[in-house]
């Protein structure tokens, strides 16, 4: 396909239902939370208080098809929210009830979409500054791990732990490492804690058995480097989904939306 | 005094030098931090990635006269960071070495000062609410405490410890405690965890012994509920002090800049 506008007709019509992971590079990609206005002021407040391990690009404005600073993130008005997606979840009291390639039937004049951002982009960064990550080299998934770190609390949203990815670094690259990933500001940006002493205090206390991903052999000369993660809103969901009244929609992992943007740092 | 503007000339002449504490109600208070250059970004990064703990209110921009957003702090220019304060810490590599009423001398054309929220204003609208803070029924000073719960890492600030401050609840309160002072955005807002299951969380072992302010016993039907607090980055900068070259000055706790605003939310 040739751009994001094109790409994102091909998920509406349905011909593009697989993982968007390594298509059109240079994009901002990101992930999808459409939540009941009940639990909407409550999540916006989440991300707004926790805004590295909840990086909120943007939100429906009434319509599936505007969102706030529209421009900055689609170009023209071929957007659909309920569709353009390649994969979707749906969710009933925190528990996945369905996986639909378009979500038209379950969205309501009673929804408001978040997006949110994801962390593709700095993993091209640090391939293009020599630094691949090994997960990118090896071709597998990153290692995820659910902490003992907790959001700060907001509205419905209590007891959500931090997820992390973790990628293994020579500690000499750390700085380097913090520097090339600092500046995404709205896809996690910096490292949020690196090295053995950090996996303790992210009550980490199996670095080869990871919550979620694949697992990575870490090398005698290398230390864990953690990142907060985008499954965190999702796993956040899972423990207050109870609560929220009526459909829950996300994005099926690895599934995102192409925006037309190339940088929303 | 009769408002904010004579009250900054007070301190400004050194007629009052003492604590803010009940000065003109109503009124925002902030904190101070003034750092050279070279940590200014790091700090910025740091507030921005943990605005809770870290609640950035404005700086300065150039001039010790003139502040971002000026006019929503500030009514006209009688306004200099340098004396406006009752009294101010100087620190060096992170540690204390002078008391000042002024930092005329110690402020260079390299320095940019930050003020940061501060809690005196939820305290007043729980007060309001009939929910006063023990505390201050009591007159004693917030029970605060160090936690295991560290900051996400940004620049030199790595390794930075939340500071919270306690204040006991009947758990039938906790709902309209959390929502009075979620509004609160500016000034640390809601909670960020509660209960007894909430200090294990934060790696609280004795809610008797607080790191800073006074001890406060936790009747029977009562539980501890946990704020992020305004010594959070102060304790940063004593953690990583040692990096900073130039002086750092900060307002001496209590003596606090009584703003124009009546609300910053």
């Amino acid at each position: 396909m040739s751009n994001p506008k094109v790409f994102r007709e091909l998920c509406r019509a349905e011909v593009h239902t697989k993982p968007t992971s390594g298509v059109l590079p240079g994009y901002v990609q990101a992930n999808l939370l459409i939540l009941p206005k009940s639990a909407a002021d409550s999540f916006q407040d989440l991300c707004a208080r926790n805004p590295v391990a909840c990086p909120l690009l943007t939100k429906t404005l009434g319509s599936p098809h505007i969102l706030e600073e529209h421009a900055k993130f689609i170009s023209g008005d071929s957007f659909d929210i309920r569709t353009d997606f390649p994969k979707y979840n749906i969710y009933q009291r925190g528990k996945l009830v369905e996986q639909k390639n378009n979500c038209r039937k379950e969205w309501s004049k009673n929804h408001i979409g978040f997006l949110i951002g994801c962390s593709f982009s700095f993993e091209d960064a640090l391939k293009q500054a020599g630094l691949t990550p090994k997960n990118v080299l090896r071709g597998t998934n990153v290692s995820m791990f659910v902490t003992t770190k907790y959001l700060d609390s907001a509205g419905i949203f209590h007891q959500c732990p931090y997820v992390v990815s973790m990628r293994p670094y020579k500690p000499e690259d750390i700085n380097r490492v913090r520097e090339i990933t600092r500046p995404f500001k709205k896809t996690h940006g910096e490292p949020i804690d690196w090295g053995f002493d950090g996996a303790e205090r992210l009550g980490i206390s199996d670095l080869q058995k990871p919550d979620y991903g694949d697992s990575l052999r870490i090398a005698e000369d290398e230390v864990p480097v953690f990142w907060a993660c985008g499954v965190t809103p999702q796993l956040a969901i899972a423990t207050v989904g109870h609560m929220i009244d009526g459909l829950v929609i996300g994005h099926t992992p690895g599934h995102m939306l192409v925006l037309d943007a190339t940088n929303v740092c």
